[in-house]
């Protein structure tokens, strides 16, 4: 009876010795439990995703070698870990992405990925050859079908990928399915990822150990979450989110019993098909819906420790100014790194209205994190003073808000070099996708927070921080958004009401809706024209914007890849 | 016998109003020449690349409505040209990326692009499924093998495919090869393209029609230089490079007449296994040789006048610091917009030498430019002075150099915010390599001209622009480089000289040398080392830049890819 164990661990991106290290260390612990097979998640040797170090052949030795020191620690326990294999055919590209089934100090198999993810934060084409043969592996009396994450989503009507490899490996009747990933969380994705794992059970009617990655890497949260089901299509095992695990399932004869299933695919298929928020009613209401309000959080807290650990620093500063989306930022980022770890600075200008410091200083007393008051009028003035000769004769405009907001941003960058902070940027998602910020301003700093949250979701945010207590204080909450830069300021006046403004955004950014069929949803026309115009306006300012922790579906990033100089509703 | 017209343009990604009016232009002028083909380049239609303007069916929806007028407009002159086409398929990406032939109001003919570039800045598996069958196409009495651009480049004894399109569409015997590109620019890329237009000729013994874009989109430059060969491997005619053309040829019999082309095609696959530079004592040289930097600079002329005028701007504005980073820049602005147009400002801080100022005046004087001086003192001053309560007891450094480089670029993008000028940046590809640049600062901008230019080429550039009169004064190039943020400063206290630096980083961004492949070459081993961790540990700086006009055959901007959590080599 095999025992088959799942480390589900953070890997950090190219880092051979400490990756190396969490492999071995698991090896130890499975050792102890006398495990037969211990699975790993997909390249997990050099992390995921390697990106362009995969075009470097030392990049690529390194990880021979990491998979030499790991061969040569199996002795019982047999391993699948992830890796670059090298393709030694001529035509293709010259590497595949594997998974290596190391035992007894050998390679006993090596299974390739077929379905090469090439869309969003994915860009898997750009360095692998897709596999073109399939076989099982043996082990122990058992039959693997061994398969690399995307490779089992192929299910759908109008899948992306023209072959399914389990329709080819089925053909030699396996055992078991393993499957070995770097599957990154969306707020809606662990309700998909059971789905899809399950309907792979349920039609090829195997069990299905499915090993996912832990971690952030830059911008992209792993949120943990490995699924051990049986054959009858039964969830066994469930691994920790957000967390480091390791689990031990015995594959057992029940593991193996098959059902009649059908009936249940069937199901599932049709439910599959019919999309959560067709309603565009719903969409707010789905957007800040209080589980996906709480895995947004989760994601961000250990979006920000793993960035600040992985790049090997410990402290953040924030500007912060008395509006909800400072506050957010701040109170996610002391749950991540501590609150003394965390400096406020309150930047208020000749156009701050009282409430604003008092409302900072509040938050900042509740949360317990130092904060410092640095007024920015001088400096604003030494501006004006000094652009007297270029500015004279025009009228207060742009210009001049901008030379506040970057003011604040050069403010925070001065200390951020001084004393060794990163910078969070504080900007939301409605805001980013509108262009109502200042490049080198409010939208300076070395990762974003709350780039992927819409606006509505950041009131969710402040509601559910504030579940237990009042930490956010209630004021923050009620008053109209302003970026104080002008007297009597409000967002309203130059946005619409975040309500609509962030369902026209979703169905634009997310759901690839064009103006069409967003306004035959009932919004009004103009509207809906005048705020994809101003999406695809300020592609050039979020061109030059930090990171940002990914937690939708659409990643508003690195994922999302437009032409800036495009002419296509703007 | 045939008469076939290639016309050459620059289209607008997205703006199918005026690609579809340059269509239809050339239509008329083939009409008026007694053409009977007309061909035009890869995605004429809605530009190329699209990027995720593709995800949107909206976007698709506008390419099919330009194909059915452009289809309309053929009667007497049948045209190839390039847009997306849906796969009726439901498995594999839902778009092909394809080339239409249409004649006599009708579709006769679509072929599908099999090659698709997923490197550099090129990501067409993102969006396209890869051609699985493939036709001639039947067109007055010829069989047309019809590609699209990449298919043609599988040629190599390790092609990046398992299928050469050709080779396929040989076994129908066509009578002549047309290749619609959008292949971009580099320094050394004219030459690969003729010779690989040419081996596909000897090989294939046929005639070949090559059309290729031209313009800018953002950062990538395509140049033009369409070509038509004659069967027998002769070239026949090339079109304009980095302007818009339209030619005819002919196809009489000398067209298809083979001659032994076997010793040729021999000849030119040993060519091509050599490569150019493998000799880094030459890579200096390679670098800066006349003929390279003259194309560089076209290429950057071009790369300026078609982000201004694509994105609606006129007018640029430069810091001038009397160095010859922004010397250079300066010059060739002013060559792409008009000296008018672009307009110098003169930043002198104490730290400034009394030379940078007056370097900066006469560089201006022989331009014809306008130019203001700020002096940033009080700006400097204030920022100290607000700063003071927080960095009292620390000393100058970093923070304080930081602080004046962000009171320049704050003050240009005031001035560019009140009067609607585009700051171009003027940081060079070896300073951007090894993060000696500050975020906000000098690496402010909207469009970098020398990101993807080496220091040494930067003073090869400014040798071109002088080369029949001093208009770069020449105490710009004779001087020692320095940021003149700190008393005495000099690049060289910071960095290894410009022509070793340069040396490495090309090979290490390039041409992905690893460090011992580098060390092996001969180069001090903590040198290599230290320039390779600068370079990777800056890549969150470059993650912020605007796009860079792209002139080496490895982007530097958004072709380039690298984790920045990552921890390789750093």
């Amino acid at each position: 009876m095999l025992k088959i164990a799942l480390s589900q661990q953070n890997y950090h991106i190219g880092h051979f010795a400490a990756n190396t290290e969490k492999i071995i260390r698991a090896i130890r612990q499975a050792e102890a439990a006398d495990v037969d097979l211990l699975v790993f998640s997909e390249l997990c040797v050099c992390g995921y995703p390697p990106r362009d170090f995969l075009a470097f052949d030392d990049f690529i030795r390194q990880c021979y070698a990491v998979i030499e020191t790991v061969r040569k620690e199996t002795s019982r326990v047999a391993v699948i870990i992830g890796a670059p294999q090298r393709n030694p055919q001529k035509e293709g590209k010259d590497l595949f992405n594997a998974a290596w089934l190391l035992h007894e100090g050998e390679v006993k198999g090596v299974a390739h990925k077929t379905c090469l993810p090439t869309y969003d934060v994915f860009d898997e084409y750009r360095y692998f050859e897709p596999a073109f043969e399939w076989s099982v592996i043996p082990f122990k009396g058992k039959k693997i079908a061994l398969t690399i994450c995307e490779d089992i989503w192929a299910l759908s009507d109008n899948p992306l990928y023209r072959t399914a490899p389990m329709d080819e490996l089925i053909k030699s009747a396996p055992d078991l399915m393993i499957n070995i990933s770097a599957s990154p969380f969306d707020y809606d994705h662990d309700d998909d990822r059971k789905e899809v794992v399950r309907a792979n059970v349920l039609r090829y009617r195997l069990p299905m150990i499915y090993c996912n990655a832990v971690g952030s890497q830059t911008e992209i949260v792993f949120d943990g979450g490995s699924l051990v089901y049986n054959a009858a299509g039964k969830l066994v095992k469930e691994l920790k989110y957000f967390e480091e695990d390791f689990a031990v399932v015995t594959m057992n004869d029940d593991m193996y019993r098959t059902a009649d299933t059908a009936g249940a695919l069937r199901a599932m298929d049709k439910e599959m098909r019919v999309s959560r928020i067709s309603d565009p009613d719903k969409i707010i209401g789905f957007l800040t819906n209080e589980n996906n309000i709480e895995q947004i959080f989760r994601a961000l807290v250990l979006g920000i420790k793993d960035y600040f650990s992985k790049m090997g620093f410990s402290k953040a500063i924030i500007g912060s100014s008395g509006g909800i989306d400072s506050a957010v930022t701040l109170a996610i980022a002391c749950e991540a790194l501590g609150a003394a770890n965390v400096r406020a600075v309150l930047m208020p200008s000749t156009f701050s209205s009282s409430h604003s410091v008092d409302d900072a200083v509040a938050l900042s007393r509740n949360l317990g994190n130092p904060y410092d008051i640095i007024p920015i009028k001088n400096v604003y003035d030494a501006f004006l003073q000094t652009l007297e000769p270029v500015f004279s004769g025009t009228t207060f405009g742009i210009a001049e808000e901008n030379i506040q907001s970057r003011s604040r941003g050069n403010l925070l960058m001065a200390i951020a070099n001084k004393f060794g902070y990163i910078l969070l940027n504080t900007s939301n998602k409605s805001e980013l996708s509108t262009g109502y910020g200042t490049l080198y301003g409010d939208m300076a700093g070395g990762l974003a927070v709350l780039g992927d949250v819409y606006k509505m979701q950041v009131y969710a945010l402040a509601r559910y921080i504030n579940r237990n207590t009042e930490i956010i204080p209630q004021h923050i909450i009620d008053k109209a958004p302003s970026a104080e830069l002008r007297p009597n300021q409000k967002d309203s006046d130059s946005l619409p009401p975040y309500e609509l403004l962030d369902k026209v955004l979703y169905q634009y950014i997310e759901k690839q809706q064009g103006p069409q069929e967003i306004i035959d949803q009932g919004i009004d026309e103009a509207l809906v024209r005048r705020v994809l115009k101003l999406v695809n306006m300020n592609e050039y300012k979020r061109n030059q914007f930090c990171p940002i922790i990914r937690v939708s579906a659409k990643a508003f990033g690195v994922g999302r890849r437009m032409p800036i100089v495009g002419k296509y509703l703007s």
